[in-house]
């Protein structure tokens, strides 16, 4: 497995004085490398991440585009070393996880046209936002959970208290799972914040938990549709994202009944779907009536 | 076409007084839709983007993966509007571009399989990084424009000045391409960093003002390789982010001559590779005698 971090040499500038200072020293980059998954032997996809969980990144991509919902439909999972399979990545280390699915289980020719669909595809005539969802096995409508939006507001610093590389690089996003109690499950950093979300709910099929019922899913960046679908598969009733959310992460997490939280800084959030989820002074919030409203904003 | 902010309603959650406050207000968010693009009359790819500057987008999609250098290399690229093809977005708006190549012009087999890699699959047995890049047209090592240390710490804030819809939705990136006397020559925003910047290589492409010899790029975000391989296929110099690069980003600009800057902010600056370019007083700054150090970061 390669580094999380790499040290390149750099020329440091500061402008501030005159003269003008230029130095060169030492410093720590957040590493970035194709990882490919292979499916039964067959190349499945490549993603650009940060070395590290490769396993928990491969399962919960698997997750994350229906192709698994447990542990046991994985046979087995192991990461190249570049010796067996001669798949090199660029430090010369194993960029290749291979995948075996149960017996019985198989990535269908639909299901690799639906997800070549979403990644390198149109999706011509899906004319809902219904249909730009996988198929997912858990409805997270039916999650009563209540989150107290005091201790939301105290999240953020819980994830960031706990990453690892983004304070000696500050190039990584990072997510986090927290458990019905408020507890830190899982976090997990990487250079694409989608692997982040990957690596967390590939940690929880692994450990066999899911869907993570009663669970919060925290993000340091912003929340786009992606990150809301993904939610949805691992079965996740809330999303919290500290920056903003798209127009379509709250269009489909409506659909879906997740409570999804942007702008989650400070003592203050906005909540734009299924805020009876989150308790203020112990009432659950209620939600926007409309879950669009007809006004739209101009170019 | 879709508008680029959409209005939702959403619940603001203020925790800091006790008792808490929770009211419901409209609230302007980043659109984000699906668009697909189509290169006679065959489907390439589908990407979320922010609506807006769709052929832009198109037509740096294309620069990037090396299907086009040129204008001349588009006979024609139009947004469906959903009323002649069917192609309904979730607005009901279209959201596919039909591009068709000049004729002799076509995305061989070889060259869907070289994207289909890029996007989709493997990168396995690939064991330098010179062969992770798309092939380029363009090079950027004779380039022997030189930006003013100065000058580029002022340039975030001529982006952020430019940027329409950040400032009402809180949710977009970033990219704005600066010409060799330092004007602005575009800028474009977009949920996607990579869109972005494809949008402001499509732009410049559709001017016919292709390689962008002498321009710096700057992008809001973080500098991720996808980004110097946009850069280095638009012919551009030159490539400056807000925070942080990735290990790949720096080792791929270092191959390709690109100087690449990171951490711009306030009145400093990272120069990783081809600081030669850089000016502080006046002077051209050393590069960085090691590409890379031996010594690499734990875990």
């Amino acid at each position: 497995m390669s580094g999380r971090t790499a040290r390149r040499r750099v020329l440091r500038v500061q402008v501030a004085d005159r003269p003008g200072r230029a130095s060169e020293r030492s410093d720590l980059l957040a590493a970035e490398e194709p990882l490919g998954i292979r499916v039964d032997g067959q190349a499945l996809t490549m993603t650009m991440r940060t070395p590290g969980d490769d396993l928990d990144l491969a399962a919960g991509f698997l997750v994350s585009e229906g192709i698994v919902r447990s542990s046991g439909d994985i046979s087995s999972m192991k990461l190249c070393d570049g010796t067996t399979c001669g798949h090199l990545g660029h430090e010369g280390m194993g960029n290749i996880v291979d995948v075996e699915l149960r017996p019985g289980l198989t990535v269908t020719p639909a299901a690799r046209r639906n997800f070549m669909t979403t990644s390198a595809c149109g999706v011509c005539g899906k004319a809902s936002t219904a249909e730009l969802f996988v198929a997912t096995s858990w409805d997270i409508n039916e999650d009563h959970v209540r989150i107290a939006a005091g201790w939301l507001t105290s999240a953020p610093q819980t994830l960031r208290d706990a990453q690892r590389v983004f304070a000696s690089t500050g190039g990584l996003h990072a997510a986090g799972v927290f458990g019905p109690a408020g507890e830190l499950l899982a976090v997990r950093e990487d250079v694409g914040r989608h692997n982040a979300v990957d690596k967390v709910v590939g940690w929880a099929l692994r450990q066999d938990s899911l869907p993570l019922r009663g669970c919060v899913l925290l993000v340091s960046g912003r929340a786009s549709f992606e990150l809301v679908q993904k939610a949805v598969l691992a079965g996740i009733p809330v999303l919290a994202a500290v920056s903003a959310p798209s127009s379509l992460a709250a269009d489909l997490a409506a659909e879906a009944g997740l409570t999804l939280v942007g702008f989650l800084r400070g003592s203050s959030m906005n909540v734009y779907t299924r805020a009876d989820r989150v308790l203020v002074d112990g009432q659950p919030g209620l939600t926007p009536a409309g879950r669009r409203s007809a006004d739209r904003g101009g170019s």
